[in-house]
């Protein structure tokens, strides 16, 4: 196992009604700006519920924060923090706005250009307090310190991490899922999936309490996911899924162990070209890297083959022919394609090279030996 | 799944060498109160290397924290906190001086009789802060918040918990536990095996994520206690360990779940009673409690004979036999006896009930349904 620090201060309320505690979370007089995507949680009653808790606040509201959330917008919600004299923010909505909230909530404080933020990872000194209330459980940001923001000017998907930007605290109400569009459900288990392979599927370190936990999230996933598409209503695999999705990217997994992020990076700059939904990226590019680094990932590939999948026979190369394919077919049975083709997309291997070096990754993978080379193999075999 | 709170601010350094981040972790110029147990730190290298980490404070020790930490002993550093200003504690050691550093750190900011933590669970407002140096993995006390304290002269083992006693920060290095006596170890590997246990094997709620971790420690556990006695220098191996033992109580498989605490609960009366290690009394009072319930804990005992020990084949209550089999052998492997009659004890069963009653433990179980007439049929079984 190697060398790590684990540290995760967010509170997490779970379970049907919890909204109600923003009342007791956010201190007393405060002016608080609520953030959130479209219009969905007028619709589904989350509005309403957030703004009751909040009743005893002083409320501002800034709305329209997209998926894959723009720097421009964001930068919007900085200017109105300065000029109403925000002390807490709330993110209410998904990845994207939690990711949003994130991003803001440390720029707001920053001297300088914020872009350098995510640009050149400039250090931050501090970030403002925020909560959240998660409607859409796939990216875990609800529980970690990581946001991902894009600019589609330059063409550019970025992310930064900072221990000055978790959560306060988060509520999780599987009740506020209930009305999600199922393509979102579907894009939230294969994002929820892909997280954990990303922290999972490198080499064997002698870290078997991470191996078996990132096991428990892929079996469940793998279990509940058509079941939560079927049964949109059940609380019991609702709760599942989002307990699940926490923890597939809040640091645990990833504690002591070697990482690869290939099928984000590469991922992120489809979705910066295309357009593509992040969980679709993923579900193109994760099989195609499997298949890619088998030789490198050869035992651990086995022992997913074995331990997720229980694929116990044929020769090692067949069980891991085996589990791509299963990998694959379950992306499928959550409403996703997993080639380019499937979405009538013939890359531009060029211009993908192109922004992955602008974007620096050129050392890719759990050794830092996919180079873009390997990306241009990666991306035709997609 | 039951709602929840989850909440875990620790901050854990883990792997060799991590003693040094002290240095940053302690403000400068903090008067330091050293608390630890007997003599073993000075033989492992362990008191030389914290206090090269400590040398920018002002350091004072409180050494003799024993097992099961006495009421007395605790109330003498109290009162040498208040006499020498103490700003910071800290913990070096296991499960005993962790606790009653936490303890400690309460009783030193508490106005009035400072027992009544213990006895009526006084609410607590505030509490000092403390880290840790973990050198014996086994009570998770390194990253929650409950304590457990004795009084000898009362017969008395009781506990409290409260989110303003997390440790700030706990450090865990494998090799401070090379020196370990191998009675330690395995009291350690079955302290943090039946912490899971009384957090799984209840009944089940639809917390699939939940249950699938607390088999993850139980299988990890199955497979690394033989080794880490065979091979106690094997670094991954003790990593493997020292992890287990964190994550079985930390707060996180229990979140959602019924829980059971019988087994602990009757196990604290021996040792007020007897002297007996903690987990001695674990290992002869859990499999007892397994086979008295084993009506009420059916389903879950059938999933635990199947997902940990892999028992498919054979009627329900072969199965259940098996696996009950099983858990007392590897308990025996771990070097501890399963009966009283191991240790030549012939209980004074009435006087324990007495214990029992005089604790208030009238209604145990995660159906509260195990009264004092169910404990004293399980004290026969012992």
């Amino acid at each position: 196992m190697q060398n790590f620090t684990y540290y995760n201060p967010t509170r997490v309320h779970f379970g049907a009604g919890q909204i109600e505690r923003i009342t007791s979370e956010i201190p007393k007089g405060q002016r608080v700006l609520m953030l959130y995507g479209g219009g969905s949680i007028h619709k589904n009653g989350v509005y309403d519920q957030v703004k009751q808790a909040l009743s005893g606040a002083t409320v501002f509201e800034f709305s329209g924060i997209e998926p894959n959330p723009e720097y421009e917008t964001l930068m919007k919600a900085v200017r109105l923090i300065r000029e109403k004299n925000i002390d807490f923010l709330l993110a209410v909505g998904g990845g994207s706005v939690i990711d949003g909230c994130k991003f803001i909530a440390a720029a707001a404080l920053f001297e300088g250009d914020p872009w350098m933020i995510l640009e050149k990872q400039a250090p931050i000194e501090n970030a403002m307090p925020y909560g959240c209330v998660l409607t859409l459980p796939a990216t875990g940001s609800e529980m970690n310190n990581g946001s991902v923001v894009s600019r589609r000017a330059q063409g550019a998907k970025l992310y930064f991490t900072h221990p000055k930007v978790f959560p306060q605290f988060s509520i999780l109400d599987p009740t506020t899922t209930y009305s999600l569009p199922l393509k979102q459900v579907g894009n939230g288990v294969v994002d929820a999936f892909t997280h954990v392979m990303e922290q999972y599927l490198t080499y064997p370190v002698s870290a078997r309490l991470q191996d078996r936990f990132a096991e428990s999230i892929l079996q469940t996933l793998i279990e509940i996911g058509p079941q939560t598409l079927s049964h949109p209503l059940d609380y019991g695999i609702r709760s599942d899924f989002m307990w699940c999705t926490s923890w597939a990217l809040n640091g645990l997994l990833g504690s002591g162990v070697p990482q690869d992020w290939t099928t984000h990076m590469i991922g992120h700059e489809l979705t910066a070209k295309y357009g593509l939904d992040h969980a679709q990226t993923l579900a193109i590019v994760l099989p195609t890297v499997m298949r890619y680094k088998q030789a490198a990932k050869h035992e651990k590939l086995l022992q997913y083959a074995q331990r997720v999948w229980h694929i116990t026979s044929g020769s090692d190369a067949q069980r891991i022919d085996h589990c791509i394919a299963n990998t694959r077919q379950f992306f499928e049975a959550m409403g996703l394609k997993t080639t380019l083709a499937g979405y009538g997309i013939t890359p531009d291997i060029a211009a993908l090279i192109d922004q992955l070096k602008q974007h620096d990754r050129t050392h890719l993978g759990e050794r830092g030996d996919i180079t873009l080379t390997d990306c241009e193999g990666i991306l035709r075999m997609c």
